[in-house]
């Protein structure tokens, strides 16, 4: 994500934004948490320093991430949000009237808080009777979730890295397959295709060793480097290119045509992993 | 396009690449031509300090504004080149063998001289025999330009706010039309859908008083602030969606498939001109 920069050392690329006011910043017991007001994109998120979600354009994100596995879903009713403590993704999710459980879990509960002072458009889901918040680690949680009961586990988490540590294991991915129904699906943010390439493709080999069916789509998005977003979907069984639902809700940027659009283009994705695309771009923004 | 940002003075939004070394700096008559190196991004060109081109990520603006065009119609052979001094347009075009003529109007003759020099790799195609480079104003070479005999007219401009004013006229888009033969296609980049939307949707609407067909397809990009750039087509019968002609070029990024999926889905393309999209993000990035 984008560094927010103040006397940042020499780097190649440089993207910031103007603090126009702090109007918040604490320490929790995982990370330094920050909102700042920016003119153009209004309310910003930060933790660590790094910018998670604005609210100009979070809904590019928090659409794309939910929908369309909710479409692709022939009805999804139970769902595990791992991450996403500004609650944009559990607010998505509701707007699904099958869904009967929204498990939400993150590992800081101090952002939920954050947010549901500040974000209170993004936050507006978290008290809806069907959410049950659970403060805790995801990984953990998965381990012990039903079985077989779950169609969407949904990873919002920070970025890729540190993600790696505690949920890209055998044994998450394992847990994963036991709680999710035959129809489930998994999905995460994969990073950047035109500055983290070798994330991208480094989760979708990790996705293909748990799953049978594995593919890519992309967003476009204003506020983190790279821009061109991608989602990384495992599925125990269906194509999640294939929406299975109607699509009636409100939504800013996903629509039913979006839905196969946002796919990687097959022979794109072939070259993409077989290393055949002939360009790279490594732009080192990330330390500004 | 992203100011390259020394001493910049507070914007909302701050982007900037390293100057590791300037290569050239000059004032021709009509800007300040500067070319410099930068670590992630290779050779940059800048003109009035804005970043027009890098090389590690030009091809996705060539290609895209020259291939579509050249694969839906059917059998391209004299096509214009307004603009796009740095050769990438034209390099692209010579890549279809149906080309008989390229006629590369380029109103600074300083800014091929220097990409000449600097950018061998994209200027390549300027001494091919099938091209005729002409420094002068575009508007102008079209009043005279042979009646009928164009299948395309690509216009790589600067910005278009400068280009309106000589270029976006009654005028020109009359002397345009006549040029073109009955399958003819014009095509322009109109910037980003992220931060310039009304420049997007403007330039559609000027397209629709001149062409029974316009469209709006787009691409990913690296180092144009707003990222999901976009380009405008108009065309007098054929719909640009169509690729005519089978895919037998060597690209980076084009393909027969990315050429339909990069338009415009139709229920997004009908939001964005009826101003129905519900968010808008005004980044004033260029100020930086």
């Amino acid at each position: 994500m984008i560094k927010f920069f103040e006397n940042a050392p020499f780097v190649p690329v440089q993207c910031g934004y103007a603090v126009e006011k702090i109007l918040h910043k604490e320490k929790s017991r995982f990370q330094e948490i920050m909102v700042i007001e920016n003119s153009d994109f209004g309310r910003m998120l930060l933790l660590d320093g790094v910018v998670q979600m604005t609210e100009a354009d979070e809904f590019f994100y928090h659409e794309m991430i939910t929908h369309v596995v909710m479409h692709a879903h022939p009805e999804p009713k139970q769902v595990i949000v791992i991450g996403g403590g500004d609650g944009g993704v559990v607010r998505e999710v509701l707007k699904h009237k099958s869904i009967e459980k929204v498990y939400f879990i993150e590992i800081d509960e101090k952002v939920i808080e954050v947010s549901r002072k500040f974000f209170p458009a993004i936050s507006c889901g978290n008290d809806d009777p069907r959410v049950e918040i659970r403060p805790m680690d995801g990984a953990e949680f998965v381990k012990k979730a039903p079985k077989g009961g779950i169609d969407a586990i949904i990873v919002d988490s920070t970025d890729i890295i540190g993600f790696a540590r505690s949920l890209y294991t055998k044994d998450f991915f394992s847990s994963v397959k036991k709680c999710l129904g035959e129809n489930g699906f998994f999905v995460t943010h994969s990073e950047s295709l035109l500055f983290h390439r070798d994330t991208v493709v480094k989760v979708q080999e990790i996705l293909k060793n748990a799953f049978p069916v594995v593919d890519l789509y992309s967003t476009p998005l204003a506020t983190y480097p790279g821009y061109w977003w991608t989602f990384a979907v495992g599925s125990l069984s269906l194509d999640p290119r294939q929406a299975r639902r109607p699509f009636e809700i409100q939504t800013k940027y996903y629509d039913d045509e979006i839905h196969a659009n946002s796919f990687l283009t097959r022979k794109f994705y072939d070259r993409l992993m077989a290393d055949r695309l002939g360009w790279g771009i490594k732009a080192r923004i990330e330390k500004g």
